[in-house]
């Protein structure tokens, strides 16, 4: 029996590799002489370093600063291949914010980040991924920018902290990200209803005021970008992304990077449809799962790669939120992985969450072995 | 898709008809098409009549007495054939007791379900099954068959209350139960190790005292009963599931009625072996499925038929106590009805536990559907 594990990360308890690692524990403990294969999975959110790492590489961590200017030490990954990964949760997330108040889009900055994009580029990194997600910033990506050394020139001189989206006059000129690739867990336009500002500012600490005054800064910042970029304003704002991490995308974007869906750039790099080829089960999961994890999330990416190839996919999850709806008819099934009740703070013990993760993947490929055994 | 619904209770949450209704739903829901058949499951402890009545049949409830002798009001169950369903547990049951302490082996009396039997055979019931298990007696069977006008002689004469082991110092003239068939969930002798007192009576309260006492009683009990009823000491003694609730085994044994194995002959009574032909999947479950659960209990003898006739089965449980050992062999696999972290109990709650085990079911249905179809 062959198997492949693919699991997204289980926020606040294990990462993609790690739930990989204890389904296929499990697999190989049900079924002797079981054969699997663990590949990352990730959406371009938090987990991305971790995901790719799966499949080798190291983890590097140095100085960086939070979204507040804070000093803090943050990982990125170097792959095998020299390819650099720089997660955007690990420098400027919204959970290294404390209170998530109406002063976080006024002082979140994408500077952090941008101090490591920078060391990246630097390093000769021939292939740099940033995946953006889970940011705490509304600023445009004009930390990132100032941090690269663009120069972005404002009505007080040269600001280092803050959102400096406001104050942002005309930039003289923009970093060339050619070697970047920008992978989103989200297809959001810069401007609009599902944009950087109306969308996701309310989620970041914005109130209504917040978000239409920061809905016309960014407005007045596309047209600055795709000024300097010489691209078309509609380009800067309407390409799938760009209204990632609060408007990030659009800057990277107007760098020369290219924004790909984050969970298919993931699948080609860790060769995930490879892996499915005679598969006889693919286990996939996350920390929840529910009616909204078809919205480009993992496991039903993972899930539609495996209907392609023909193999049965199981969804083991932290929580699975029934009634699953249209997402349900995705997967073969979705099972929960504790085994019995217990409360959420023990639910999220990773050793809690890999222990009952291995042994719901156990009983999974026992009974579908049953099957396969029996074709 | 044809699928067999055999479950036991799920002791303080649902009955075996709300378990199999429940996980019946879900398959209907989940298959479109699936025909589902429900069979009750008991193994002659709690759940005996409910599991029985799920293919017809009625609940009387009459007045009774509880195993101090208080009154309460008690259901038995009438099946479409006549026969009387008796279980232990709702009349002298040790759930009925508040706190278990040492005075309940001294105090508790299986007079109630006497009375329950007394009446079943006056009504002329053509079958009385009585169902052993979850008793807090320890009176060898001396307050019903006092019940049934049994001639005990006592050294204080007409004692009615109580647990009048200790008292009895003859028999005269033991009730004729040639009609009775006594179901029981455990094996153990009367006497030894794994006998009423020594094993059972820890659980009901008593002491080491109380466990010696009760267990040189019960030996000069079964020689009365042997002398009364004609038989050996040794049949008496030794015949599995004398020592059941408290020695009640022993006593229904030498009025002439059998004891029985409780699954095997619930499992008989509903035609399981019969459902299992040609189906394509058995759903079987209890509160609880942990590793001791092949000790005689429903789930693992519904998984034991299934396997003879060569249906996948798969355990859904209010909780799986992973390691199972060889007893997680005896099934193709064991999920928990809980989707999500929660507390024991919410749980516990009807609502809940239907819910969750409804969907777990359809789970389990959808991805053998899969492997029925790609047959």
């Amino acid at each position: 029996m062959r198997v492949v594990a693919a699991f997204d990360s289980f926020k606040g308890s294990l990462t993609s590799r790690e739930a990989g690692e204890a389904a296929a524990a499990g697999v190989r403990a049900a079924v002797s002489g079981a054969e699997v294969v663990v590949v990352g999975v990730a959406d371009g959110g938090e987990g991305l370093v971790d995901a790719l790492l799966v499949s080798g590489g190291r983890e590097v961590v140095v100085d960086a600063v939070d979204p507040f200017g804070r000093p803090l030490r943050a990982g990125f990954g170097v792959l095998d291949d020299g390819t650099v990964v720089l997660e955007a949760a690990r420098t400027i997330g919204l959970d290294l914010v404390g209170t998530v108040d109406t002063s976080v889009p006024l002082r979140a900055s994408s500077y952090g980040l941008g101090l490591q994009l920078a060391a990246a580029l630097v390093s000769g990194a021939p292939r740099v991924l940033v995946g953006l997600g889970g940011s705490a910033t509304t600023d445009g990506g004009t930390g990132l920018l100032a941090a690269l050394g663009a120069r972005l020139r404002t009505r007080w001189g040269d600001v280092a902290h803050g959102n400096l989206l406001p104050d942002v006059l005309a930039i003289d000129a923009l970093p060339d990200l050619g070697r970047v690739e920008v992978l989103t867990d989200v297809t959001s336009p810069l401007l609009g209803p599902t944009g950087a500002a109306r969308l996701f500012g309310p989620q970041k600490g914005a109130d209504d005021v917040h978000v239409a005054l920061l809905e016309a800064q960014m407005e007045r910042w596309a047209s600055l970008l795709a000024a300097a970029a010489g691209r078309s304003v509609a380009d800067v704002v309407s390409t799938p992304g760009a209204g990632a991490a609060g408007g990030l995308g659009a800057a990277l974007l107007a760098c020369g990077a290219r924004l790909l869906p984050g969970f298919a750039r993931v699948a080609e790099l860790v060769g995930l449809a490879h892996a499915l080829v005679g598969a006889d089960l693919v286990l996939t999961g996350e920390g929840s799962f529910d009616a909204q994890s078809a919205l480009g999330k993992g496991p039903v990416g993972v899930a539609d790669l495996a209907r392609e190839a023909g193999v049965p996919v199981v969804v083991l999850a932290g929580r699975v939120a029934h009634p699953l709806g249209p997402t349900g008819d995705r997967v073969d099934a979705a099972f929960g992985i504790h085994a019995g009740p217990l409360p959420l703070s023990e639910a999220l013990d990773p050793a809690v969450a890999a222990a009952g993760l291995s042994a719901a993947a156990g009983e999974v490929a026992r009974l579908v072995a049953r099957s396969v055994r029996g074709r």
